[in-house]
């Protein structure tokens, strides 16, 4: 009956991971989380590490929520190595988003190196989350190699451009054999209901939210949302036609008024 | 706070209007129009009126609902009108979407005639909803004349295409000053949801909620992808961008630990 | 063989029509023309008629040339009534582009008012081309009274968006009997063979050229663009497929080598 | 004033390149090969080396065209050295369309070993041309390599359905030194169009030609859509708007007149 995402030991109830960036404030971000049921959010390890005197940005996450680290500012896979292990040292977990990212125009990840930062991590019994660029043959090593779940990108990160990778990501998810959850580029509802439908297990969303005119209403839209596609996934899609097909009594209704 | 749809003297919480063709049962479109939360239907005048032993579908509709009734079969104004009337006649209230078709293949609606019958049909003091071809010229003249709402299609009836007339219909929300609401060719719950992030007022379907291999889960995931878009919609969307934007600090990370 | 449109009494063998406003100057028009090898092109009898002193841009379009007269600026059915009257008379010709628009904002024609026109103007003998939003039952309409062919728009004039009302021309294609050729919104040769492969009869195009860096080439790969789409059409297309078929020898080739 | 693309020490006028598999038969290969003027041509080293008693697939090769042998078989970078090794040692030249596929659904190439093949042979002298899963991060590593083009899909292998990675294809030709070849997927000239529109250096295409009811008018009308794209790419596109803008004058009129 319920709806469960298993992964990584746990079993998560909204399908919907959250970013932690961009957000006009600690408070306003933990309100987004909430208004979303969020279970999984993403913490880029400097904004954990933020000094003694600081406050934590952890501290306004709901407990109920599961942090996932992420390697923003890894450029190869030593860095992403490096901050996983860091992450784990302060004490922030073992579930990490391998983001290594080479270009700083469109900020696309770096596969190849992903593929490393994964295959070392995985051996050190971190839950792995690599986000990529999507490619089935990479995709299908981060799977072989363990890795938790496959983070293919809808478009870069930031643009709000929806899933415009759609094609790949349809044919990830018919093939390999991890969850893919999209991540990056989602900008409305809409596209993550979209993913949904698709059959992507999950899908992550910050910009979008973060830099929503009411980004605690715009949470609660994407929940809706992802909710909305899960459901018509789970119980399944019709099909479409060509042509049209009448959906009341379109003939001889009249003659029988005659 | 609330956001209520207010047309024809009624304030309409639910912005999914549903069908109540095609279902497999009147049983199942009962829970089907309970699960949405429905607040308006449609009926084809034909289905009302099955004779005095049958059980009338409208015993089926739950009494908070509000009933349309549709002028399916009719093929020109004169026709439409006459159907209004016996609707009107028979205790089935006010409210017409007016539909005519003179096309047998795509069952486009015929926007002249749906034009005379609305005129006609507003002087007679009907609610009138008339289904359209998305045309400015033609969407203005109905609103004008007194039409409550206009109703666009999103593609052929039937066809679970979604919005491929979204160019025009994007216009008529800008331009028209009564209600938008897109029917017919809505698919997936992400198609409704997009509709109502590009503002219309509500959506109608029926095909894909009838025909769904559960319509009742499937009405309820297009309720949420509605309330979604809604969402989405009233409190502001952002907008997307040619490249990308860091939604974690990226740079000068690693220095740091370094 | 030859592939000739056959249309008011002529024989057409370039369907790239093209218009005549915005460009720098009458000299670089008729470079454009002569490149693309445009058979029809339009002119607002406004421009035709600019006075005895100054020189008429008829004298700059190439004999080989149909003129058709736009009705540009009238914004009801007697008002385009009157400019192809006053066409006529000045020796402009009989063929009439009907051009009906009361929207200031989309510049989107009048179904009504524009039908009204071609009715009359079809009884007074001229060659008819309602320019309209695509609509079946109206398009079948200014068929049925006579219409040379009917031009539908692809998106509004001059945004250069392509044929985005694709669903509605296609059926247009489908199920009426004169020769649809899309008129507006064309920005990109590739959005001409688009609509030539969907099985146009010509395309449109004004803006696209006119104010394309290099007007000429623009409307020599404008040209090229439309034949290779009616080819295309002509000869017929393959289908599509959902998964990959090899065009080469994919297994068995190098156990040959071992 | 030409417009020639220099690559691998040559100097190519046709920027359609096409594959020979697939099509009923040499003779009738050949013709399209002449109808479009092709300068560069795939083969598979299978089809080459059908044995001396055989006819050669070569032999209907117009001798102006450039052959590239493709490595289609190769499941591997080993796998596809020695074919490239093979094809040397046949005399069938050094020009080498690097596919390495280890996915038999969709015939995807595998990056990985695609980049390592890539590596080897342009060490050994080879012209290289990857044929890729779209991704900037490979894509760079095999321009960085020494590969003389990259060769991203289209869409999966004899789909016909177009530039459904457009996404990411426009970013890696504004991101990467090295010409970008669209191949895989294309099916009708506007997708060929569109790509050269886009900034394509060139396009690959075979199934949609191979399998088109007249195979020979069909690589015209590619042909004549890769100029157009081309012709419009390198004089500059215009942009586009979101409302209308009038092409010809549209106010004042009629008062003149009155």
């Amino acid at each position: 009956m319920e709806d469960l995402l298993e992964i990584g030991g746990k079993k998560i109830a909204c399908r919907l991971f959250l970013g932690t960036g961009k957000y006009a404030g600690n408070a306003q971000m933990r309100e987004a989380l909430l208004a979303a049921q969020a279970d999984v959010v993403t913490v880029a390890l400097r904004r954990v590490e933020s000094g003694a005197m600081a406050e934590s940005i952890l501290d306004y996450i709901p407990p109920s929520c599961t942090v996932m680290i992420n390697t923003s500012g890894a450029r190869n896979a030593a860095e992403a190595v490096r901050i996983a292990r860091l992450a784990r040292a302060s004490g922030a977990g073992d579930w990490i988003k391998i983001e290594v990212i080479a270009d700083s125009r469109y900020l696309l990840p770096d596969n190849l190196e992903t593929l490393k930062a994964t295959e070392t991590l995985v051996k050190e019994g971190f839950i792995t989350f690599p986000y990529m660029s999507p490619d089935l043959s990479m995709a299908r090593r981060m799977a072989d190699c363990g890795a938790a779940a496959v983070m293919p990108l809808g478009s870069p990160i930031g643009t709000n451009r929806g899933v415009r990778t759609r094609e790949l990501v349809e044919i990830l998810i018919r093939e390999i054999s991890v969850p893919i959850i999209v991540d990056a580029g989602l900008g409305k509802p809409s596209d993550a209901c979209q993913c949904m439908e698709m059959g992507c297990a999950a899908v992550m969303v910050n910009t979008a939210v973060a830099v929503a005119p009411d980004p605690v209403e715009f949470a609660r839209a994407f929940s809706l949302a992802v909710k909305a596609g899960r459901l018509a996934y789970r119980t399944g899609m019709p099909g479409s036609a060509a042509e049209a097909r009448a959906s009341s009594p379109l003939t001889g209704f009249l003659r029988d008024h005659d």
